[in-house]
């Protein structure tokens, strides 16, 4: 077997196992993108280089496991409708770890976060990785499995806060995102709170939406982010929705991080 | 005629009298995306659930009439870039009352509020939708009608908001804001004030923008917008632009809502 | 040879001697889009006019050279990620005087600023424009060119910022703000300090981030970008990426040019 043929085996049969050695194998060579290196070099051979030396650096690092920051990159494309790259981006997450059922429970939840359109061209593309992959539907989470139970006190402090930001002037948003953003989509098992909580504060960054962040990273930490994975989404977010994005998000973390008891 | 025939006949030949009903007919089934139910479930049954319940439960609430509804969702794909469900709403405005003509205006206005580059990708979907149902060339507004006589009074309040702004910071922006933008474009009659408001809010709280909602949330309610209907217009967002758009627009409204005389 | 065939060549072969001409010639006939004049009436003769009419009387204007114009719309389409009209762009730009290699290092600058994503999407794009106008390898900047000389006191003030803004809790953004971004990138050789700074302000005016722009905008000042200059960018933000991002920038243009000694 040659090279490339050992390379493409190694990003098709890529193992959960495989993902949570963050540390040692970086993004294949080329991986970068659905563009091949010698088409970034044709217009721009610093970005190539970029590419091979910063991004793999930053997809070595330990602080977010592999499979989680396949997730994340994912996430980022699907919240920015930007799909040149998103069909190999879900590709890398379902080699990383990430099963087909979190990836559509993901684009599920960013219906909501991003908008149902984002949800609608992720779908184009990822029905086609689905079926390229030879994904069974059975692998899919039902339309409605039973719920988590959902808690109550949590739900309690959430309502009152929706109320306090809208009073009357909403009815329909009020209505809506207690049913069915808090009261269904939330309480799907299909995927961990811990995972929900780390695609919306994904989204939210990647599109700069600082004003909702503050409490979507209490709530990620309650729900077992660490600390340090919430630093490094954060890095994430740089590389793939831009440093000002970044730059933005970053400040927020370090509030509610200092002002959580360890 | 089979149903399929029927649902297709009843997307293609519905009438501003049909839109009226705003409490009976939802969207017809499998509309809730140029991709079909199918397609959804291979990705997210849960997606395609929400789709048949939850957006249908939206579109049927009668704060907002089915037109109004559509014209405001085709201002979020236009004003978001995200071409890939404009033609299907596009197709569902014309069903549901809204003319070529005010179509072709709102095209317009996004242009100067969402930017240029936003409008000609509308325009590439919006030209082939446009000759698929016949639309002729005379339904088209023309390029220099008639103008509203303008509002003197508001003008000059307009015009001292900018100057408190810009300063002589951008005499560029101070003087195409004048004209063009409110001595032409706002006066245009091919689509009423009221719209022109509900067009430009619609797109502030696709993209986010609450700096300049305020503002333009009173113009709205001035134009003869209600209350009620500004409210609704957050509800849609939140389907069509996200659930964190939504959070960032319901408390301005909120605010300029309370502020106002009833 | 007719008037059609002149027109494209007078695109195609455009030189940077022409572009300094920047009160005279405006944008080639039906040039304000890659669709035709045709196609835009066929969906509004109001936008097909504002084209003609507007459009050229923006590129017209001498506060900003033509050619910092269509590097400062090139940057727009990139930074926000529509394609559309890239094309158009990037050939309005080289026949605006804009080199080969410095449109090129404005790609990787803003997989930087506005994220790899629109990178990649505009490598795809100016791969083929390089292409069919013949650029030659040669002519891009090397990977890993000799940089210029950093300015030690503004990476200490700069470092001392971050600090501030992150604490310890994002290493990862921190590090890789250092190195690449302001220890290598920034460095490059291939656009100057002050193209940077203008795609920097760009990038952020075009995507509403206002909260990193005061800061660039004296950096860009300090490289050599005039107050007027600066003033005139949000003019060409105003057309490209809509009038709330140009309101939303022109503020803090105002209160950093009027806070800067003359």
């Amino acid at each position: 077997m040659n090279l490339l043929s050992a390379s493409l085996l190694s990003l098709s049969l890529g193992t959960a196992a495989m993902a949570q050695e963050t540390t040692s194998a970086a993004l294949p060579s080329g991986s970068v993108s659905t563009l091949s290196s010698a088409d970034i070099q044709a217009v721009s051979p610093a970005l190539a280089r970029y590419g091979k030396e910063d991004i793999r650096r930053l997809w070595d690092r330990p602080q977010l496991s592999r499979r989680d920051r396949s997730l994340v990159t994912a996430s980022i494309l699907i919240a920015r409708s930007q799909t040149t790259d998103l069909a190999h981006h879900l590709n890398v997450a379902l080699d990383s770890g990430v099963s087909p059922g979190e990836l559509s429970e993901a684009v599920t939840h960013l219906a909501f976060y991003a908008g149902w359109p984002n949800a609608m061209a992720a779908v184009a593309v990822a029905k086609d990785v689905f079926t390229a992959r030879g994904v069974d539907p059975s692998e899919l989470p039902e339309a409605s499995p039973e719920l988590r139970a959902i808690d109550e006190e949590a739900e309690r402090t959430r309502r009152a806060s929706v109320e306090r930001l809208l009073g009357t002037a909403s009815p329909g948003l009020d209505q809506f995102t207690t049913d069915p953003l808090f009261a269904d989509v939330w309480l799907r098992p299909g995927l961990t709170p811990r995972d929900r909580s780390l695609v919306t504060i994904t989204s939210l960054m990647a599109n700069g939406q600082v004003a909702q962040l503050a409490g979507h990273l209490d709530r990620a930490l309650d729900n077992g982010l660490t600390k340090e994975e919430t630093g490094e989404v954060v890095t994430q977010i740089a590389f793939y929705a831009g440093w000002p994005n970044a730059f933005s998000a970053g400040p927020v973390v370090k509030d509610v991080i200092e002002n959580r008891p360890n």
